[in-house]
């Protein structure tokens, strides 16, 4: 099923790139809700990168509403530096195309490598890798799978990291790792990649919801559970003692605070869960606080708690530092807040050199759908174990992709389809655009949410 | 001259603000050019706040160019939390607003607290500080150093910063430094607060435009130059022969490699620069890499070299983290790329804490007309000592403004006007703002810059 290399000689130059504002009205529901989001509506900043030969990338980052609009603004201002581009060349020195686009010499000023412009940067590169992916008629993981290791780590920009990993390292590490390759590759086909549940324990669902859901995740096969807490101690030791009521103690939990915290407040507050014997606390306080996770985590080791954070790490040097100060105990790296799989790749190399398991970030919008190329490329090319590893799972938006995750027993099982499971369905798309698409304009009409076309609050400069 | 309270019982509801997008041809004249930004056109995203009263605000925050309209629509999408508020209410708990400013359930998302949106956030932030001072009729510095130190520590928000310094130890380290205040106030407004220049080293200036310019310099009181290194050890080498001829050895030299370098590679160019003796060496890698600072602040010490970082810092984690970890022996705050004047106060509580003298970064525009403010503070109210202590200064853009610096014999005098310094000439402004601005269609009907509203790069969304 998996087409041998397709390069095409001509066709491949990059002849527009279209860039679109989707949201979904999640916040109706209560879903995604935790002790900082409280109102999400999880959208995305979808990109569709089309050459002349007429493949297309799509890819995308993903955001929770208000400033969706402003990730579009820096995907359109970086998109001079891909449109005619020759997608082959981009291929042949990918890590060089990463550095351009990341260190054009005015807009990395308003990053550098962080918030709103790496986001865009996300969207783009994950396009390209899907791109990438269709030419050569392959799954994204298989792509990686598939790659020579000195091609697949030419796509890294090593620049600094090189105290923590170089490129010959790198190389040496997928080789030390090519017997058992197609064994692993089979059992990622047929059992697939574990998974855990974060369905259940939205701070917004009440107690009946959470039971029902509980119960149903453990009679889908799923052991591991994530429930919010950092709000209300009570409640969250209330929710803790429920969940584990339902999932017994020989499942796992896992809380999340979402970075309510400051340092001391995340120790003591955590002593107080620590009856419930949760597996790690997941944001305990700033994304940025490195020594701070640090100090957190040696404090809760003994209580055999560990420390996950990643979804909001902004960029491989804040990964690098957290990795080498002990500062996370699973690194939870997400698929599009740093810039995209050549990114994310060097982040797998520093946690493999480091001993460090990689637990991704997933739900949103197309998380669930990208990390899983990663995750069973990490299992079959680079650690060859799921021990200790699990990747996020949440029941939402997979209807609106082309290609959605496919789940059984509570593993991903390896995707099938060309590409990195980035497209959605253009019925989604028109529905769902902010503001003009059908959907919105039905909200709109019913009064669930104002029309940000009719209201007077961005005002333009006087003339 | 100054007047007393002048809070107004009406009229203080923010009516409207505008933003508009600022940028000076700057990459015509090299002016601004480092080993990582080599055609810099100095640009602000320059916001108005007007009450029912007519008092007005202005802040900005700088950017180089490509992007600013980016942070144009950041500013935009956080209008609607700062439009229909009361001022009198923001300052009466400002910490608390701007709590509310960074934290949106929604927009937070794309940062937190960096990059683009909290450029944004520091642009409004800055004109709220800059209305304050004007409905007290005192330049801001004045309205700090008048302020009651509970008032002051209540404008900070410790979220995340309280492992290192608290309200209680800041409103302390204020009431210690009381005696003194009027003589020190005396000092910086007959005196002024030194400065040092980096207008003499750009890397793209020629030999001869550096000797004029650094002879220049000295003959008008500088004591302390920097020079832009990174590109090329051979010339870095020449450069600094060169410039430490024309200053000899009893001047101050700095050295900045706006962050080129690995760590290791940071460590052995600066054994080669060692013998000009650079006071500090200036942004050597990464600005994320707190734990690489670290490594080459401990490296470079035996040599007498100091590191020193701030600009790119991008919120007060970063800084807090910065100065436990003992990686920056100089602090340069930046006035808007951390969000406003609130907190770059926490900056500077820290710094005191931990024993770091703060040497803001300057230049660009309207920097100086700012960091200046908030450097004489500190000396009035928190150090009391400009020991190992300078403002950068850059001879740009001062022209722009309505109340520039003034700076005599190498030092800058204490402001008399009210406001944050921040007011640009309404007919710089018509001229530059981009791309409508006259000067702007003058360079593009030149040929100087292409006109971005005739270039069809960036595309819409198919419909």
């Amino acid at each position: 099923m998996f087409g041998n290399t397709m390069y095409r000689d001509t066709g491949l130059k990059i002849r527009t790139l279209h860039v679109r504002d989707i949201r979904f009205p999640t916040s109706l529901g209560s879903h995604g809700s935790d002790a900082m989001h409280v109102d999400c509506n999880y959208s995305c900043t979808y990109v569709i990168i089309y050459t002349e030969g007429d493949v297309e990338g799509h890819g995308l980052t993903f955001t929770i509403g208000h400033g969706n609009e402003i990730v579009v603004a820096a995907v359109k201002s970086l998109s001079p530096l891909v449109v005619g581009q020759d997608a082959d060349q981009i291929f042949n020195d990918f890590a060089c195309f990463w550095r351009k686009l990341t260190s054009d010499s005015q807009l990395r000023w308003i990053g550098p490598e962080k918030g709103v412009i790496h986001l865009a940067t996300a969207a783009i590169i994950n396009a390209l890798w899907d791109l990438w992916a269709n030419l050569q008629q392959k799954p994204l993981w298989k792509l990686l799978v598939d790659m020579e290791p000195e091609k697949l780590v030419s796509t890294i920009d090593f620049r600094y990291i090189s105290d923590v990993v170089t490129k010959e390292e790198a190389v040496a590490m997928l080789k030390a790792m090519e017997t058992g390759k197609e064994e692993r590759e089979e059992q990622m086909k047929r059992v697939g990649y574990p998974a855990y549940t974060t369905q259940a324990g939205w701070l917004g669902y009440s107690n009946e919801h959470v039971k029902t859901l509980c119960s149903q995740y453990l009679a889908n096969g799923f052991t591991a559970f994530k429930v919010k807490v950092g709000q209300n101690l009570e409640d969250d030791r209330r929710r803790c003692t429920m969940v584990r009521k339902i999932i017994g103690w020989d499942n796992k939990l896992m809380v999340d605070a979402n970075q309510v915290w400051d340092i001391e407040q995340a120790i003591e507050w955590m002593k107080q869960l620590a009856e419930f014997k949760p597996l790690w606390i997941e944001e305990p306080t700033s994304p940025d606080d490195i020594l701070g996770h640090a100090t957190i985590s040696k404090a809760l080791k003994p209580l055999g708690i560990g420390v996950a954070t990643g979804e909001m790490c902004c960029n491989r040097v804040m990964f690098k530092q957290f990795l080498q100060a002990r500062a996370m105990q699973y690194c939870q790296i997400d698929s599009c807040r740093i810039g995209g799989v050549n990114e994310v790749l060097s982040v797998y190399f520093m946690a493999k050199k480091l001993g460090v398991p990689v637990c991704p970030h997933a739900g949103g919008v197309g998380l669930c759908e990208m990390v899983q190329h990663l995750q069973i490329f990490d299992y079959i090319c680079l650690t060859g174990t799921t021990e200790g590893r699990m990747i996020e799972y949440t029941n939402q938006q997979h209807e609106h992709f082309e290609n959605p995750i496919k789940v059984i027993h509570a593993h991903y099982i390896a995707p099938k389809m060309p590409g990195y499971s980035t497209v959605m369905k253009p019925d989604s798309v028109e529905a769902y655009e902010y503001p003009h698409g059908s959907k919105w304009q039905e909200m709109f009409a019913k009064g669930l949410f104002p029309d940000p076309t009719k209201q007077n609050v961005f005002v333009c400069p006087a003339k």
